[in-house]
């Protein structure tokens, strides 16, 4: 740079508040951490222990790269129909994102224009109230029981729309069915989002009640029960009305949002239900194991239906097991907010990895 | 369903307008036909008629698919990396995103806020109003010159934002760099976001001005010029300052946007510069005899930079042109639009593939 250009560049810092005022600021999500290191036992983003389904290698091995030079098709036609007819829905009823993160952005944008306010649990997934910031929507935070559970009767007064995880995280608590009805037949004239991210370890999807409810949307992801998190793929579920909207506004800011391999990947997934089954059981098996032995050494949390455990030590803070593990290269995931901060979430890994936890464990609590 | 079920059913249609006038209502944009037969001529999506580069072949057989079972770098750190390796810059000079609409999309989504007018060329990119009228960004569109080309002086008055795509689309025309930078040093108190999807078929890019202009934002997309559409990978030079607020906003959108597939495929095709060179070349080349015979044919057009030309024929509409390929399973496109509606946007697919495109013109209309 000559002088002269440096003193250009010098007077427009002087100007510098100018275009600053008009950005959005925002504080994001700050998502669990994604360490480089490999020779770690990552149970911090409630990933899958074990491998995506054989068909996803095949579909990886015959996929013509040739083919990369093309567009996807925009409207995600194979994936939409396999989810279609994995759930027995048509392909009208079915949104596909990248993530569930992207499904439920979009479904924030496109149905909680109200100004009126949307109610989520005061305790819950943690991006619901940064979407909320980043549309201006306003919210309210409802309080959960002691328990940490729901009540469904707060969720049952006029409001712009509703989101509820259900299981919660990070609780892990399931809400039954009835609840999610209850709460979706009060609010006729709003949204009701269900965000099912763990529901394939053990809690009741409301997918079903899609086709009895016009303002309900279920929303589901490939990152934890189908072992793709680094796939992204997610997607909803609702009437035929719901999902055009949702599909318009999608329209509006990408075309085309699924690469060619996360359609063809995420379709073969769909292929090998036992594979899926048998990994979820595997989980489950592990978790029960796993509440036994944390119970044992006296640790409390809520009941999981998930692939973690909220579980808060005894003798310990969690803040101090959380840095002991870390210092194991064992990380957990631990949220320094009021309440949270007395607890860790746990995911769950392969028996060896849990087996090594609590061990570690043992050692840190000298039990 | 029983007869009960149905009724409550039936109450809920009643109420029906409740939950949908609290729906965002969009008019998507609507993109080029991806028609799913194989057996075509497609020239109208603006694709690469050349496979991706070897490394991505590459990359791909060496994908480990059990990976996908974590997340992706949040960071995208390796194609960040390489990208900053590439274009002489900073890491944190770097954002990336699901193709360049996702890019503009939350560029639009974080420097547009003000309230005031946001300014770009009447004939442009047709995305950009669709996201204005997304985030009720106000926007004002700028007539172009007689011929086509940008008046850098139009640009120059108070605004909430500029967007300049350059070269241009769908007419092809390249601005000066002088115009360009005429335009950002004029506005210091908005961003400046200069669209170069197609700046490696011709045009001068505007990359290098970064380093002078804190308000300049230039955007750029592997779906052209690197062979690389169905992969879904876009980028933003800018100042750390402008990245910084860009990567705020999309980590309060989705944390995870680029799957684990798109950064190493994406992060491959930069390591082989040869072949982009050639492959840009050999389009260029195409596309500069296929001018010649166009001419002959007597079609008129504003000079291509990129890889398509936007050609008005003579003694036919380009509607019937347009459908007459059609039936020749030849994909031109065809914008119905005023003055658009004379032309057609013609992409530069294989010198084969233009042969039998103009014998196809020739056939139709009798020459």
């Amino acid at each position: 740079m000559t002088e002269e250009e440096r003193g250009a560049v010098r007077t427009e810092e002087e100007n510098i508040m100018n275009w600053e005022e008009k950005v959005k600021r925002m504080v994001p999500y700050v998502p669990g951490e994604q360490p480089k290191r490999k020779d770690i036992i990552k149970l911090n983003t409630n990933e899958c222990p074990y491998p995506p389904a054989p068909a996803v290698k095949k579909a990886l091995q015959e996929f013509d790269y040739e083919s990369l030079r093309l567009y996807p098709d925009p409207d995600c036609s194979i994936l939409v129909e396999a989810l279609a007819k994995r759930f027995h829905k048509k392909p009208g009823q079915i949104f596909v994102g990248v993530g569930s993160d992207d499904v439920l952005a979009m479904a924030f944008m496109t149905f909680f224009q109200s100004g009126e306010k949307i109610l989520f649990p005061e305790i819950s997934y943690s991006f619901y109230d940064v979407w909320a910031k980043l549309y201006d929507i306003p919210f309210e935070m409802v309080p959960l029981k002691e328990d940490f559970s729901i009540c469904a009767d707060d969720y049952c007064k006029p409001n712009g729309g509703v989101v509820i995880a259900n299981p919660n995280a990070p609780t892990g608590l399931a809400a039954g069915l009835s609840d999610i009805e209850k709460i979706v037949a009060a609010n006729p004239d709003s949204v009701v989002i269900v965000d099912e991210a763990y529901v394939d370890f053990g809690g009741e999807s409301a997918v079903d009640l899609v086709e009895k409810y016009e303002n309900l949307l279920v929303v589901q992801t490939y990152s934890k029960s189908r072992s793709l998190a680094g796939l992204r793929v997610g997607y909803a579920i609702g009437s035929e009305k719901l999902i055009k909207y949702m599909l318009d506004v999608k329209f509006s800011f990408n075309s085309y949002t699924l690469n060619r391999l996360a359609l063809e990947v995420g379709t073969a997934s769909l292929a090998d239900e036992e594979y899926f089954r048998e990994t979820c059981g595997k989980i489950v098996a592990t978790r029960e194991r796993v509440k036994g032995e944390l119970k044992e050494l006296g640790f409390t949390f809520p009941d999981s239906s998930t692939n973690f455990i909220f579980a808060k030590p005894t003798g310990i803070t969690a803040k101090e097991l959380f840095e002991a593990l870390k210092k194991e290269g064992i990380y957990v995931r631990f949220f320094d907010k009021p309440v949270l901060r007395e607890y860790l979430r746990i995911s769950i890994g392969t028996d060896e990895e849990m087996d090594r936890l609590l061990a570690a464990i043992r050692e840190i609590v000298g039990k």
